[in-house]
């Protein structure tokens, strides 16, 4: 008899996502002349830059040709990617990564989920609450949990961010084996300076721990004193993996590719103390599991680096944090306390004690603004919601002068 | 301290493509001037249709331009896709396959990989020998095995393929779980009728048994009696999953898109016998892990089944199979026993006891003409070597006059 990995049952039934779009989709039903402003999911707005297009065509290009089509190419990606990474993203910052440590993939999503094969099933993981559902949901379907209970599953240590904390975990108080971080964070906003990521990067050498770094939203990051990669922190290469993505870099939120840094320092262990080459395993991995990612996308992906591509790419950037902005000022005005949406694309609410999921529907159903409510991410999100930048300018103003109508 | 997954130990050190680069780079690095003509991996070398460059090509203008923007998309692929490909491949045949039931994916070796996530982990499961290593591999780092023996993995169920019984395993004699199928063969190029797949379908419903039924290769059946999916045979919608790739099919191997079919009448059960949906499971597991297929290469993939599309993608499968036939003619006028070419890119080639590496060597030192041993798909294969026939007309013809030079 075939039998299921009953994890998946310990796995809430629904999905968030899938829980607001149907609120949503039931609120049009019930208003349908009315204009619905989307500042929820986390999706851009503005289309692929020139440069990127460009690219992207002459890739198709070279596939309709005999002299130039490519079959199976590189599992961890094509070298000229791999370069333009390490060069425009690591090594101008004075991080020391090498091509041969990018490992290109079709995003970041798959790369966060799929990491957690290469550990034992018996490790202790620490996750932020609030927390973007991935890195909870695929440790929960690896059998690395108990039932969930009360808001949260059995056996993760959760690391509480609250305004208390200044949205910064606190080092664990018992000893953990892998930490999820992400900075700027999704969906708080909030960033991490030099010595607070210092202080995990001791934490982890300190207790042979490793930390699964997401930095998809780096390229949100304007204070230049803040770091955009874990390696730009001493001793950070033996003791994390960096996740980044172009999907809210550029844009690349349909055209799918993101890239996973996995040092060749980075050594993991054997049950009996051997230490391990993490580079190897997720290689394997990568060769056993993956086929790379599209050519003529691996070709726009390049172009994000060409000066026209970062001048492009910086420019919608400046786009979306002029909205947030716009939405910070607002909350401001209107008596709500907030963090993010100066480094980031996300703006994390507090509610004033009001429930998150009431405050969504208040919002939905008295605004017809959609947000994401915070209980969505974690125990910690209850009583705040998330309000993303990713719009246009002018429907960020009329959501915004919707918000003063009904929150004044 | 984070500890690592130790199945990874219990893989074969290397990848059996990656020898074979070795050998072919030392072979080329001893002969500068020789020209070495490869039919050892099963790549493509025609370009994209023209129809295909063209969808894609409107694919990324779309992208390019505000109102037609696609950000995220359905993790399941779009439903444009899903119903060219449900309408296309299956219910033209008689095969009465929903659009819903197709999950679009960046190819079949992720989908064939990513499966076995579903399982449990004390399944007993059953392999061919020869066979394609994902399937195995990826069980044993997903800990269903123990360790490699002889050739073979502890506690997997080999099924023999062998010239005795024409290529297609006989039925377990014990009962199994999870079985893998793959028809048309990688690596034999067999082929199986509907009464040998309707005694498969049999044997799962008696055993509430689960099929894994990979047609990665099924454009490339000419013999119009041959079933090109699992689901012309009655009842396999209950107990079989199919994977499908637009790789072979319309030269995807470099653009990456496939797609598995999951009937929502499959069901496998809990420990105490409660049935599950594993559409419902897949779902999930596709949900949390993956984040759908670029937007652009899911229009290129639709033009596969335009009237056009069709058309070139019979072109070039015909320009393949022509290449089949001159190596099957090659190789019975020069004594050896072989099987597939007529419906498949392989040519499956009997080596009248020679182990296969040195039959590997031979043809690379005398001919510089590359193919694969039979060896690296499983200890069935040791006396044998697969010939691919994706090269141009010329190259083939001028590697089978070096072969009659060799082996005459």
């Amino acid at each position: 008899m075939i039998t299921a990995n009953e994890n998946y049952n310990k796995l809430n039934a629904s999905y968030l996502f899938a829980d607001i779009a149907t609120r949503v989709q039931t609120y049009q039903d019930n208003n349908p002349d009315k204009e619905v402003i989307r500042l929820g999911i986390g999706d851009v707005t503005l289309p692929l830059p020139p440069a990127v297009v460009q690219a992207f065509k002459t890739g198709v290009d070279e596939m309709s040709d005999d002299a130039s089509f490519r079959g199976y190419g590189p599992e961890q990606g094509y070298l000229f990617l791999r370069q333009a990474i390490a060069a425009g993203d690591f090594q101008s910052r004075g991080a020391d990564i090498d091509a041969d440590e990018i490992f290109v993939s079709d995003g970041a999503k798959c790369d966060t989920g799929n990491f957690q094969e290469l550990f034992a099933n018996d490790i202790t993981i620490a996750i932020p609450d609030p927390v973007y559902p991935v890195y909870l949901d695929t440790n929960v379907m690896a059998g690395r949990t108990g039932e969930f209970k009360d808001g949260r599953y059995q056996g993760i240590v959760y690391m509480d961010c609250l305004k208390e904390n200044g949205f910064m975990p606190d080092l664990p108080a018992s000893p953990v084996d892998l930490i999820y971080l992400c900075f700027p964070n999704n969906p708080t906003g909030s960033t991490a300076t030099k010595e607070q990521l210092a202080a995990w990067v001791d934490y982890a050498r300190d207790n042979k721990a490793l930390i699964l770094f997401d930095a998809a939203y780096e390229a949100f990051i304007r204070d230049e004193n803040l770091p955009r990669s874990i390696y730009e922190i001493p001793g950070a290469k033996e003791v994390a993996v960096e996740f980044r993505s172009f999907s809210k870099t550029a844009g690349f939120t349909g055209t799918r590719c993101g890239f996973t840094v996995v040092p060749k320092a980075c050594m993991i262990y054997t049950a009996d103390g051997a230490k391990v080459s993490l580079h190897d395993m997720w290689n394997r991995r990568q060769s056993t599991k993956f086929n790379g990612v599209s050519y003529p996308v691996q070709k726009a992906a390049e172009a994000v680096y060409s000066p026209e591509g970062q001048a492009q790419v910086k420019a919608n950037i400046d786009y979306y944090l002029a909205n947030a902005g716009v939405i910070r000022r607002t909350m401001t005005d209107l008596g709500f306390d907030h963090v993010g949406g100066d480094n980031s694309p996300y703006i994390w609410i507090d509610g004033n004690g009001r429930d998150s999921w009431e405050f969504f529907d208040l919002l939905l159903d008295k605004a017809g603004v959609v947000c994401t409510p915070g209980g969505g991410f974690g125990r910690c999100g209850a009583q705040s919601i998330r309000i993303s930048a990713f719009n246009s300018p002018e429907n960020v103003a009329k959501a915004m002068a919707r918000l003063k109508d009904v929150l004044k």
